[in-house]
């Protein structure tokens, strides 16, 4: 009797597979030869699986985007509103080689969305999933009264966001001028510098 | 009597080509026989001017970094500290098709800087010199009274720095979410949280 194979295990077994390749290669080395080859199945057996090359890169790309946003939702709760941010923030940013890992691939998808209408869909719904969930981070903090309850959320977060980016890039592309505790540190300044409620 | 062509100026004429293949087709896109055709000139005729497509990307990446560079450091002169740092901001910015085509290039050769030792250290290089920019930037804000004097200017730097690049990353990947005018007022608005020194 065949063993049975879950489909949507396999796929994500693909997926990973899809990430070793980029991590080592670039996207412009994760052909389907390749994948399959890093994956230990035959191009026909990938192909049961991803029709195309574009199925494979829409599925690998959407799982990188969950796994990131999985880490910043899953903000911890606490008494010190800043401190859950710092936790929530870091979580999602490069700090880890678990989260290296996941936001190099994402930067390498980011990249080649450009020039890709479907991936590129991709790429704009994440931003606008992260976005709203800056602006939630903020107004978080307006509720906790760590915050004042004039800021411009909508500034603040978008602000943020980019700041968040622009730390996970330096991360991941310059390691030895960024490292884990120069990121953290810098979210930390961040946060102490927001302005704070009149007592 | 055969013109006298100025090997600088072909160069340049050719990494321009090189940006326009980019801006099309990517960097995987960027081979020597799609440069020579967009730059009008024959393989062999490129290859006087770039022995190896890893030259030709030196090259065109440095230029690059080069006139991202020199927009950063073009920082005008006035009166109000706040205004001249916005200003210089800005202009290096993605706000312009010009600017947005800077942008695009320099992000796809950060991205495959990854993979390639040589345009690494041009990325790394170019890492260091803008910090040094933003800590310049920080520090005349701080000399010129719009900053307070015990601002941590290695701390503002380092967020200022990643903002920037958070804001031209969001700008060239999602123009529909992040336009000119968007990023210029998240920019403002870093700028008008700064501390301000004791009166």
């Amino acid at each position: 009797m065949p063993r049975y194979v879950d489909p949507d295990q396999r796929r994500t077994t693909v997926a990973e597979a899809l990430w070793r390749v980029v991590l080592r290669d670039g996207l412009e080395g994760a052909s389907v030869r390749n994948v399959a080859q890093e994956a230990g199945l035959s191009v026909g057996s990938l192909r049961h699986y991803f029709t195309t090359q574009r199925e494979l890169y829409v599925f690998a790309m959407r799982l990188t985007a969950e796994r990131i946003e999985q880490r910043l939702q899953g903000i911890p709760v606490g008494d010190d509103a800043r401190e859950v941010a710092l936790r929530g923030l870091t979580a999602a940013l490069p700090l880890t080689d678990e989260t290296i890992a996941e936001n190099r691939v994402w930067f390498a998808f980011i990249t080649r969305a450009r020039l890709d209408p479907t991936l590129r869909e991709i790429a704009d719904h994440e931003y606008r999933e992260q976005h709203l969930l800056f602006r939630q981070l903020i107004a978080y903090l307006v509720d906790e009264g760590a915050a004042p309850a004039d800021l411009d959320v909508d500034a603040t977060a978008t602000e943020l966001h980019a700041l968040f980016d622009g730390l996970a890039s330096h991360g991941i592309n310059h390691p030895e001028h960024m490292p884990a505790e120069r990121i953290y540190h810098t979210v930390e300044h961040w946060l102490d510098q927001m302005p704070r409620p009149p007592r």
